[in-house]
């Protein structure tokens, strides 16, 4: 284990004050171990879907630190879990809003959301008086259900922040049948007063995520922080490919309408369109073949084609041209091939003052940075309807996330904790409003 | 329906011997419609499975309409249905074997096998007195188990005449455990004494076999004949494509090792190693992602190429330039491409008098014709190691073949079953053996 002095680490060329404060990344690493032992599972990774009984134990995990360092943590009606500042007087100054999730998917690993509330509890703790003198409130939150793991809608908390949630707790279901009433409940929340987890317009001054990369950029790159841009705009393409099924031994190669080969040629259309640079990345993840038989020339081929750019313009565009490729595709092969967009998800771009402050904190302490899109999902993207976001990222080993491989170094943990302090105090400390 | 009257339709240009027999149309009509009631399943085919209470039927139902003609039908130790004429002495002359299966696959349809079986009894009722003046003495055979449908070893009959199975009656088990000892001694055979029909070396001196094309080429081509040149050899490997699974929003394009892009290149490979020629036919048939997921990149694909060719040395050839491919395929894309023979079938080579002796009686009979391989596989090619064998095609409506929509007009079934007894007629009269 390579633990980081508490606090140790800062850069000679920083040219901080003495009077900043610093986070203790002994205490930081610790409660990251702590928390992930709530939720262990048998495959060595964390199982704490929103909701559940685990997701409650790490939920009071959290408050008892926040107590411990006391400071008031309050669960709100959605289930969101509040942390503030015991001379805290909500609603006198505008919040700088700091967090992530607690809760992860089936199967998960310690990092994703979990760092990202500890993080800015760290901070919160740290910033002790020195917060009272910031132009922003600083606030710790962990949205409730970011994943959505058990209850089918990802971005719960967060939505309910932004009053845009799309559900009652009774209409919520799980796999089961339950709804939500009871889970939500026992977490804290008021099942019938959900709506009045929403944040009255203009409260929140700022919103600061700091998360694992769920990528490879960083470690590939060698930088230790990642600024990043937004979150990219994403666009499901559901496909099928109609051919004509047949006898492998019998249909001569000219009389064929081969719906796995048609589709093998979408496959690389798809990839063509990003790397010809129209998107940003472009993936075929589902891809089922009917009758799948050994002896048997595929009859019909469904497919999914995710196209993700941080510009919806370069995204629609991106979507033309492919359309453009099937139409070819199945001209060239005598396939019938429909499609349709079954999902789109708007993106976010990230502040562009937060993200100056993101890098300046870096270069503050000397570590090396890089700009780069989000491609997954996170609170950001919600919140930023309401309020300027900035998102900074810490990076994954091997690129791992949503897995128990899951996992970043000790320091480029604390690092990015200490990036999170720097830029809360800056982004307080600043005359304009963002 | 289009029914041919029972001694119409021969050509003005045959210029046959008005001594020689002909068939009666009608009657083979007839009895390929009633012999497609037993197994007549809900999706409209037949499901009549090789040793099942259908396929016991089926033989009853050829059986006796061999009696009531005059005939004598006895089932061997295997469950083979062999039947004569009334004053056969078996060994006495060689063999003229003519026929094919009557059971079915599930779902299957009413043609395939049958219709061969039906026109041998046919010709070798048509044959009469002129059967006694042949060289060879006509003999119809319903091989068992062609398909293997219930129980998993198809040619199952074929192989007991030629001596070559593998199995005894107490090891060939269904899916459910059970022994084909009852359902063989149900049929009339002998689960302790199958070794006895293997048929003394010599006894066959040709065998002829009808059959639906199972394919397009003679629909699309306008042909009424198929004259085959031989079954085929298939060699069947699988391969799997193992790339990174990885977020299909986070790991960008330069930095994938995408197991569905690599895989979809090998789709391609496969195709391009038939169209160039190497072989006559390559299908990839089974190709399962692995996680199959929209957001998720691929991580391994697992998939089945099958490739076939009349020639053996062709095939092989064309095995080790799709195995080049492979080796580019992993190289470009940073997949691990592993790939092994999982199945090799030897073909067969039609017998080139019985060929020519088919192209005659189709060129007597006026009917267009033309030669091509059989890319499925027929108890002709397991007859082919103990004797000379010739086959041939009618056209099958839309290729079909295995389904409830199998179908061959009533013109073309009866032109199949007059060149099947002119071939016989020829073969019977020759002076020389095959």
């Amino acid at each position: 284990m390579n633990l980081v002095p508490a606090h140790g680490g800062r850069s000679a060329a920083s040219g901080a004050s003495s009077s900043l404060p610093d986070i203790d990344g002994h205490r930081l690493l610790t409660r990251i171990r702590e928390l992930a032992r709530i939720g262990a599972d048998s495959r060595g990774g964390v199982t704490r879907p929103g909701f559940s009984a685990a997701d409650r134990q790490g939920i009071a995990y959290v408050t008892e630190q926040a107590r411990q360092a006391g400071l008031v943590a309050t669960v709100d009606q959605a289930g969101n879990l509040v942390v503030r500042q015991p001379d805290s007087a909500p609603g006198r100054r505008q919040a700088l809003l700091m967090g992530s999730h607690l809760d992860t998917v089936i199967h998960g690993g310690a990092l994703d959301g979990a760092y990202g509330v500890l993080a800015a509890l760290e901070v919160l703790q740290s910033l002790g008086d020195h917060g009272a003198r910031m132009r922003y409130e600083p606030v710790v939150i962990a949205f409730a259900n970011e994943e959505g793991a058990l209850f089918p809608c990802p971005f719960w908390g967060s939505l309910a922040v932004t009053g845009e949630l799309q559900y009652t707790p009774d209409e919520l279901l799980d796999r089961s049948g339950g709804s939500l009433r009871e889970p939500l409940r026992a977490v804290g929340g008021d099942p019938d007063a959900v709506t009045a987890a929403q944040w009255a317009t203009g409260s929140i001054g700022a919103y600061l995520e700091l998360h694992i990369e769920q990528g490879p950029v960083l470690e590939r790159g060698g930088d230790q922080i990642g600024v990043v841009e937004g979150i990219t705009c994403r666009t499901v393409i559901t496909v099928a490919v109609h051919g004509e099924a047949g006898h492998a031994g019998t249909v001569p190669m000219d009389l064929r309408a081969d719906a796995l080969a048609a589709a093998s040629r979408v496959v690389l259309a798809a990839e063509d369109v990003a790397r010809r640079g129209l998107c940003t990345v472009a993936t075929v993840g589902r891809f089922q073949v009917d009758p799948d038989v050994t002896n048997v020339i595929p009859g019909v081929v469904r497919l999914t084609v995710d196209l993700r750019d941080l510009s919806e313009t370069r995204l629609q565009e991106a979507e033309r041209a492919f359309a453009d490729e099937l139409a070819k595709v199945g001209a060239r092969t005598g396939t019938r091939i429909e499609a349709s967009v079954t999902d789109r998800y708007p993106g976010s771009i990230a502040d562009r003052g937060l993200r100056a402050a993101i890098g300046d904190a870096a270069d503050d302490l000397g570590l090396s940075r890089t700009d780069l899109p989000s491609g997954a999902g996170h609170d950001a993207q919600i919140i930023a309807s309401v309020a300027p976001v900035g998102m900074l990222f810490v990076p994954s080993r091997g690129g791992s996330s949503h897995v128990p491989e899951e996992s970043t170094g000790d320091d480029d943990l604390v690092a990015g904790a200490r990036v999170l302090l720097r830029t809360a105090v800056r982004v307080g400390e600043l005359d304009q409003a963002f």
